[in-house]
């Protein structure tokens, strides 16, 4: 299993977000939904072996979890509109426990730390001076750690490091997080095949 | 200058094609602006190096032609939804004679091969099965050719068959054209490092 773990840190928690502006009103929820594609998308068809976590503190009611789970889900599109209205489905149940809001989307309360510990078992970073991803020794089943437009703050960090999460870099620039996750899919597809 | 050229088979030449529509009613628009998305942004900044050729050829006056010139730009949103108004602008204006529409984006009719002699000089073609991106040699100031969700015809690959193209790889499986422009942008990248 392929694991992405994505925080967003204005993303609405709102159930009734406006589809129209995704990037606006809804906290930069874009950012997410490009990098779900990313992380579960192929060409003609959709990643099974692939998990995504999200992580939405915007306001009004954070911090939400949202996971989509490749090999259940059954409406998911390339199309961000589309899939915003399932994450928006799964914010309407408010409740520590995970609820399937539709096939293969689940939600629930839970912080940064909660978060990493549902998914797991061990954490890669990526970040820029990381080790190169081209040459570093990458765990089985991490779930790699990515942020939105803004830096994970240091109390985010520091709780990767007493996981042990691995820093691992993709390049000379810094990207945006939906490039990034096409860059680690391709890196593991290459050493997968 | 990298170059970047991507085939809308069905994206809208209406100059009112629907912003909240992209990946319906405008005929996976949404694609085109992605991939210029992948071919333009860094995580903070706009590649100024990068020029961006979207060819449109759905209903209802194909063949259009919008070039985004990166360090002309000056509206650049990593938005799509607010990127699609700058595409519609320059469809208003139908004429064999380039015009810029807004800074940086500059509309006209041109077909395939036209499309292809204004941005040159040489051409790499993505495709399955071609030589591998991390070990091929590229050509300097090629432009990147690619497609939409659709394969490219015979005979626009006849005509980059035909001015020399290569032929390169990215990986064992295939892509959405977007992340198929961030894994080309980071090889650049690391070679230009």
């Amino acid at each position: 299993m392929r694991r992405f773990f994505v925080v967003g840190h204005r993303a609405s928690t709102d159930p009734r977000f406006s589809l129209d502006d995704l990037a606006g009103g809804a906290g930069r929820m874009d950012i997410l939904l490009n990098a779900a594609n990313a992380a579960l998308l192929l060409a003609h068809d959709l990643r099974r072996d692939v998990e995504v976590g999200l992580l939405l503190l915007g306001p009004p009611t954070p911090p939400r979890f949202v996971r989509l789970v490749g090999f259940r889900l059954k409406s998911y599109q390339p199309d961000i509109r589309s899939n915003a209205a399932l994450i928006r489905r799964a914010l309407v149940d408010v409740s520590r426990v995970e609820a399937e809001s539709s096939p293969g989307v689940y939600g629930s309360i839970a912080t940064f730390a909660e978060a990493l510990d549902r998914l797991g078992p061990t954490f890669v970073l990526l970040k820029e001076g990381g080790k190169d991803i081209r040459v570093a020794s990458l765990p089985a089943d991490a779930t790699f750690v990515l942020s939105d437009n803004q830096e994970l703050l240091a109390e985010e960090e520091r709780l990767l490091t007493d996981r042990g999460a691995l820093v691992v870099g993709l390049g000379p620039v810094a990207l945006h997080t939906d490039h990034a996750i096409a860059l680690v899919q391709n890196e593991l597809d290459r050493r997968g095949a």
